[in-house]
C-alpha cells in the first residue's frame, strides 16, 4: 500500500505541467500551424474584464510606480494543463475580483530574467513580485517539484496566495 | 528668406515626434487616468487584421526561426504624432498587406536593449531588425535628427523601407 501511494503521488507529479518544448524548432511548427484568433486580445482568455500588461518591462515599471503586486502567469496555449487552469482562473469570481488589486502579465515566452524561473521554466508557472521588485519565493503551490505550478483544483490555494502577496514586503525606508 | 526657412524646417523636426515622459511618475499617472478599452487587443489599433507578438523575446524568437524581419513600432497612446501615424498605418492597404510578411511588435514601453533606441527613445520610431537579429540601421526615415521617425505624409517612404527591409541581408553560411 505505501508503494502504490507513492507511485500515485509521483504520477501526480508529472503529469500536472507542461514542460516546454526542448527543441525550439519543433515549438515554432506548432505554433504557426495554429493560427491566432484576430484580433488577439492581452488577456488570452484570462479575464477579458480585466487590465494586462504587455511586457515584463511595463509590468516592472507598473508595479513599482502603483505600489501593486505583479502576478505573472506562464502559460502555453498547447498545454492541456495551462488551458485547464486558465479555465479556472477565469471562471472564478474572486479571483477575478481579486486579481483588479494586482499588475497582470500573462506570457506564452519565457523573459530573460532568471529570477521569474527559480525552479524551471514549466508551465503553467505563477509568480508574484513585491513592487519592491523582489520576487516572492514563498508564495508557492502544493508540489514539492515545481513550486509555482497550480492545477485547476488548486483555485482555493492560489486565492489564498493572492491574499498573501497583497500583504506587501515591509521596504526600507 | 534663407533663415526663414531654417526655423520652419527646425520647427518641423521638432514637432514631429513626441519625447518620452522624462519623469516616470508623471507618465504613470496618465496612463492610469485614461483607462483602456477593454479587452485590449495586441495590435493596439495598428492592424486588427495581422498578427502581432507580445513581447521583444517571442519577436526575436520569431523572426530568427520564421526567416522573416520584423518590424518594431514604438508608440505612445498620448502622442498625436503616434496616433496620426497609427492611422495612416492601419489605413493604407498596401502596407497593412506587406505587414504580413513581418513579425510585427508595438510596444509603447522601452525595452532594456539599447540597439532598439540608436538615436535616442523617441516615438514614433520604427525600427527593422533582420532574421540574422542586426538592427537595420541603414533602414531610416526623412529626418536627422530622429532617424527612425515617421510622419503620416511619410507613409510612402515607409512603405518602400518595408520593402528594403524584406531583402534580407546576406547571412553568413
Amino acid at each position: 500500500a505505501m508503494e502504490k501511494s507513492y507511485v500515485s503521488m509521483f504520477l501526480l507529479l508529472v503529469a500536472m505541467s507542461c514542460a516546454l518544448a526542448k527543441d525550439a524548432g519543433t515549438k515554432e511548427t506548432k505554433e504557426t500551424t495554429a493560427k491566432p484568433k484576430l484580433p488577439q486580445t492581452l488577456s488570452r482568455g484570462w479575464g477579458d474584464q480585466l487590465i494586462w500588461t504587455q511586457t515584463y518591462e511595463e509590468a516592472l515599471f507598473r508595479s513599482k510606480h502603483s505600489n501593486k503586486p505583479l502576478m505573472i502567469i506562464h502559460h502555453l496555449d498547447e498545454c492541456p494543463h495551462s488551458q485547464a487552469l486558465k479555465k479556472a482562473f477565469a471562471e472564478h469570481k474572486e479571483v477575478q475580483k481579486l486579481a483588479e488589486k494586482f499588475i497582470l502579465l500573462n506570457l506564452v515566452y519565457e523573459t530573460t530574467d532568471k529570477n521569474l524561473s527559480p525552479d524551471g521554466q514549466y508551465v503553467p508557472r505563477i509568480l508574484f513580485i513585491d513592487p519592491s521588485l523582489t520576487v516572492r519565493a514563498d508564495i508557492t503551490g502544493r508540489y514539492s517539484n515545481r513550486l509555482y505550478a497550480y492545477e485547476p483544483t488548486d483555485i482555493s490555494l492560489l486565492y489564498s496566495n493572492m491574499q498573501k502577496a497583497l500583504k506587501l514586503l515591509k521596504t526600507e525606508l
